[in-house]
């Protein structure tokens, strides 16, 4: 394995995704292999189900190096517990830099599958969001991509970026960066001032 | 892309299918974004799965309509907001008819795969029903289709009036529209006269 | 079909896990059919999500057996409704048994599929443990998989089991009894002496 500009993101990506995972397991209690797995779910989630819907077998089938990093941030978390509580704003800061990266590298893996820009956009999205999902449904909470300020759609806009980059011929490297920069980006400014999308005012289904 | 009658069904199905997770979505104080969401999985969830265990690429990233349709979905459920109070009943009825239809695209398409027709009827039910059962799921609640009168049994049996038909050489349009009536008949007929089928006793589970 | 061994197995497997399907359903008051298919994906899950993952046809939809065997689970749950509750023990037993036999058939069919070791090992844990995370999901319960005394750890166990019964050029009938017992060993062992793996102390989550 080389260790190319994408597979740095990709490994980062795993290990932060993999930290926000343990960490909301430990709040429900879960032991230790439960917290490996939502922690597994929440960072390998999303590409899984890309893969599927791209009919290619699981990135994580063919190299074992999420299932150690996820481990790696299961010692991690063990061994660092108490600061842990300090870091709240990091791993907040953490969280948000996988979602850009993995939202890249699923854009990215799309692009050389052939797909449309829009279905690369989609598939962008569901890799940097849906382990999120796939975490929260398992600890039974709404997910929080449903509840929170600006989030998958920090996902499609980073796509937009990257198409308009391609557009314009930026090298991949610019346009990986500018990207994921634009996820992160969104996604920090929309929690800081609080930018949300308007509420659909409730209406009670009568169903 | 040619309007098919199959083609009207499908699309008339997503939107209402659309329609029925904005609202939901809505109940839960969701964004937009948010709603679009849950529109969107209920809508395109049952054939994603399909597609899926089918091993053929996913319908919607062949072809945008389904995004789009989901994306009207909203804007009408956004600008028609006070009249969608009163559409309770109309709704309901919408959403059976989703029902009725998806469950239809659901088994032609697996007939065309050349399956066994007792796992075309399975894939005609997860086609008209697992839409809801993902949206359920997301939002976190017992799927509907888990304490609803008669439902995912109104697809099983369209499943067999569809092949009774098919038996009976009739064509294909009229097989079609007969075996989604009878989905819809049931549900609508279950529904008015609180048909259901006897619940298990509760047992005390002690694991 | 010939009745092999590992098709016993894998029968018996889908009966004990299909029995603990329904009852969990009965203890939420579906009505019989929300609880065949809930004793349904309790039985096929696990397997249907291996089958998705190495890109092979589902194995339900080759063979009616499946479906007809949880079919007589929900008969026998009617029929012995009352006597459903001096079951405990025995059923608690037929659920270890199921995981057991799963994880066994999951990592013989991935070895089958030439995957390197630790990815079959992978696969059973999901094929044996899977089904009841689905089951748990759509009755909007945390999965017991992440609550419960060691569960998805035993199948991990049971797989490295296996691969040292392999190393050791053991038959294959006694390579899989071994693996098998492994798991169920484990498992009643630890519920017995309430053996589990330590928790993580919960950290006040801030996302």
């Amino acid at each position: 394995m080389e260790l190319t500009f994408t597979t740095a993101l990709d490994l980062i990506g795993t290990f932060v995704f993999a930290i926000s995972g343990i960490r909301l397991a430990s709040a429900k209690q879960m032991d230790w292999f439960g917290a490996y797995i939502i922690g597994l779910v929440t960072a390998i989630g999303g590409g899984t189900t890309r893969d599927l819907l791209l009919d290619v077998t699981p990135f994580w089938m063919l190299d074992g190096k999420y299932f150690l990093t996820t481990a790696v941030a299961l010692l991690v978390t063990l061994l660092l517990k108490e600061k842990v509580f300090k870091w709240g704003q990091t791993l907040f800061l953490f969280d948000t830099i996988g979602l850009g990266l993995f939202t890249v590298v699923g854009i990215s893996k799309s692009v050389d599958a052939g797909l449309p820009f829009w279905v690369c956009i989609v598939m962008g999205t569901i890799t940097g969001s849906l382990g999120g999902v796939v975490r929260d449904v398992l600890i039974n909470e709404v997910p929080l991509l449903f509840r929170r300020d600006i989030y998958a759609l920090a996902c499609v806009a980073g796509g937009l970026v990257y198409f308009m980059c391609n557009y314009l011929n930026l090298p991949e490297g610019a346009t990986e960066t500018l990207a994921a920069g634009s996820v992160i980006a969104i996604r920090l400014l929309a929690v800081k001032f609080h930018l949300h999308l308007p509420k659909l005012r409730p209406i009670k289904p009568n169903k």
